[in-house]
């Protein structure tokens, strides 16, 4: 090969791709006629099943083209899909993302000069839209309620967050008051301390039934930038996680964030909560890099069952596709069902991800930490170290004199509280299912959730989770926190839920 | 418009995408084969001016084609380029970026299911690599020394980085102690402690002469954080940031981790350090959207001289142009001329980064703050709500303590020991500007900087900061920091660079 042979191959890429960035633009001329004839008609921006339809042609026509140049097999294999089929699936990832921002200008008014900036857009979490176009969520509710609280001096009851009303371990203060004196006061390395990381592997390793040495861990300002720097770092443009709804908003958010897209499979209260393994191995595509598993769930409190958690660590495995198991809820396990960690298969593109937020009642701490490959280790530290060099030493101190604290009663005045809330939500006849874990109970309130939880909020001062924050499919559910109020609070709470309900309340 | 028009549409739309993937897969095709030639060659893989020449060929073909569509003007206006081109640079971006996987997969030896995905290639920051492409870093310096220390039990002279080896006030460990028993360990908004953030608008009128409401302040984990957050909302792929090097390495980090490149204007220590206006406005092209300052300078120490800064924001404001000022330094200003912060100009895209880190000692405690108008303030929060909720309760509760103590003997203290520090270089015949503020002396030392900084640290345990981490220009500079050592150490520190300058250690 010469360098004049190099030079030719360059203008034959030129010319290809001038031809491409051409069909772009007539494909965004297109796409915004599009736009409007929806608007016209009044249709929604986004259509799956559409999405999903143009997939398939596109595909096709693209395994024709390949023929046999070396494409490799154009069906999934254990190895993975075809590069090509991959990159191919990327790239209408793309396109169609940029669908969507053609299509939305007409409804966010974009005109010349108006660039929608994905970096920007999507770091809109949908917690902090205060129910935007997704409606209210749990944190829109509960930054309401901080308002009346604040404002008009109003006595809320609050079942919409899982803020603990219980106090850290002892520990905790001791450690926080003996920081300065220490000298926990400068720079740590990007993963954690030494001593923290040793602590969390030990804990880990007997914990989570694993193998855990101090590389498998990265300390982060709790849970939330674990599963954020996780998703950030191995989703890219055009990828594809799948999630369990309903589900915390926030893997959403971070998908967005990644640019990547989310396939969701429905989990439904008849089936337990359970997803179908049939669900989610039909959901995987070739640009299918992570699942997220979030158990015991929230909202749901359901904990998987082990032949459920199996098949899906068998699908990931096979694919080599990340599993990302968002674990904080795993000390408040209270059903029969044995739970286990992502991180107990032994398989590398396991990621668990734990917090003190809950187990330990360090909500204002922002610490927890993500259980991995030293691979993935290495990418959420480099994240965390460009955007902020370290957790706080002194947080990594209380932290180290938390681990290994007995937090038993917790989980216990938890459950004694859960146990409350469906005791009372039977009574009304509303339906659910029992929860294996976690702070919450998931009930159907045949009505609209957003609605109720509103005027609960205004006319009863009772805050309450709407389900729609956790999938669009659960409008008429709403989540209640057995985690910020002790149980005559809670039977106070249900019984205004009631009362609205039946029609006391208008 | 009727739903057989939009399903015309379609079925145009779907033509197009097909040719467009055809045409991807053909791309690729030739972009696997100049892979190859490259490898042939023994070329690197990607070549800045080569793509920087297809877009602009790419460019011009699209806006020939846009023409009189509605495209808007092709050349930049104050409200910046039009949206298509926007989409097709962005466009080209992903066309790009998937060339460098392919071209890539010769060298990882990636086979089917390698999937390089790129948010997790650019998220590896300079300052984690320990030396690789770019060389050692006052970071990967630090850590070296930190291990010397930890695994060898030496003794090593600090002077690679900027962590005052003098106390926070004591207020801060009065705050940490009595955080827990105050309440101060639950979530908090995003942006900050409201009495943090009034706080703060207060001290920052006053300081910076400007009119700063608690709405223009948002509390970050460390400044580092304020300038991720901000950079990476606000740039997107196809963005520019200007820089000025000397730079310190995040802000080339942040700009990869947001997609967007970097203009570096050169300052010389001829010109004791200033950039000139010309450069500066040679250096704004249409994808210009921020200039990043950095006065008091790390690591040359200078503060922007007021005509050259006046110009600054002149050339931003006129253009829209953001203008991020890390401003981290400015309660170690010594010199004579005045400091001027970037939100005393009023200008709605200005920017304002602030740290406790310096100022107070408080480099453990990852606390910082940004100034600026609530649109940018809103996109911080945003992403810091995303990732990690809020800067943790107690750390916020220990910021509030502190604002408003007397640091000025923290700013004595790091004057005297740059007079020491550049009366010991110039007695050594070195060459450097006199320092008008921050912490550190940037001198040239007539040879490589980072093999010198080597040496240093593994031969005589003195650790200093190769200058070529701030800017491949400045290979012949070391950064002495005058933050972690007494007068006496810093003596004896430059005695043995001194002496290995003169070849006394080999």
């Amino acid at each position: 090969m010469t360098e004049d042979e190099l030079g030719e191959l360059r203008e034959e890429i030129g010319r290809v791709t001038i031809e491409m960035a051409k069909l772009f633009v007539k494909r965004a001329e297109i796409s915004s006629d599009i736009g409007r004839a929806k608007k016209e008609i009044g249709m929604g921006i986004t259509d799956e099943s559409r999405e999903e339809q143009l997939r398939g042609i596109v595909l096709d026509a693209c395994r024709r083209e390949l023929g046999g140049k070396g494409g490799g097999d154009s069906s999934s294999s254990a190895a993975g899909p075809a590069p090509q089929e991959a990159a191919v699936y990327r790239f209408l990832n793309f396109l169609l993302g940029e669908s969507a921002v053609i299509q939305s200008q007409y409804r966010r008014g974009g005109g010349p000069g108006h660039q929608p900036v994905c970096a920007a857009e999507c770091c809109q979490p949908a917690t902090e839209s205060g129910g935007g176009e997704g409606g209210p969520t749990h944190l829109s509710v509960f930054q309401a309620a901080k308002r009346l609280e604040a404002e008009e001096g109003r006595q809320i009851i609050h079942m919409e967050v899982g803020e603990p009303d219980y106090m850290p371990p002892g520990a905790v203060a001791t450690a926080l008051s003996e920081s300065y004196g220490r000298g926990h006061i400068r720079y740590e390395s990007p993963r954690g301390m030494p001593a923290l990381l040793d602590a969390l592997a030990e804990y880990g390793s007997k914990r989570f039934g694993a193998s855990i040495g101090p590389g498998n861990v990265a300390v982060t300002p709790g849970g939330r930038f674990a599963v954020f720097a996780a998703m950030s770092a191995l989703l890219g443009p055009g990828d594809e996680a799948i999630i369990m709804e309903p589900a915390w908003p926030a893997y959403r958010d971070c998908a967005a964030y990644a640019g990547a897209r989310v396939r969701a499979v429905q989990a439904s209260l008849d089936e337990s909560w359970m997803p179908s393994i049939r669900d989610i191995s039909d959901a995987v595509s070739p640009s299918t890099k992570m699942i997220i598993l979030n158990y015991p769930n929230n909202p749901t409190g359901a904990v998987l069952r082990p032949d459920i958690m199996d098949g899906i660590m068998e699908i990931a495995s096979d694919r080599g596709i990340y599993v990302l198991g968002d674990e904080i809820y795993s000390e408040y396990v209270r059903g029969a069902k044995p739970w286990r960690s992502v991180a107990s298969y032994g398989y590398q593109n396991a990621i668990a991800v734990q917090s003190f937020s809950k187990s330990h009642a360090m909500t204002g701490l922002r610490i927890g930490y993500a259980v991995a490959d030293g691979h993935v280790i290495d990418k959420i530290a480099s994240l965390l170290s460009l955007c902020m060099t370290s957790v706080p030493a002194p947080v990594q101190h209380a932290a180290l004199s938390a681990v290994g604290q007995d937090v038993s009663g917790n989980a216990r005045t938890i459950s004694e509280r859960l146990d409350v809330l469906a005791s009372e939500a039977r009574k009304m006849g509303m339906e659910y299912a029992e929860p294996d874990g976690a702070m919450y109970l998931f009930v159907r309130v045949g009505t609209d959730g957003a609605r109720l939880a509103e005027r609960l909020l205004s006319e009863c001062g009772v805050a309450v989770a709407p389900g729609s924050g956790f999938g669009e499919n659960y409008r008429d559910y709403i989540r209640l926190s057995a985690a910020c109020e002790d149980a005559n609070r809670l039977i106070e709470g249900m019984n205004i839920l009631k009362s609205m309900l039946d029609g006391g309340h208008t």
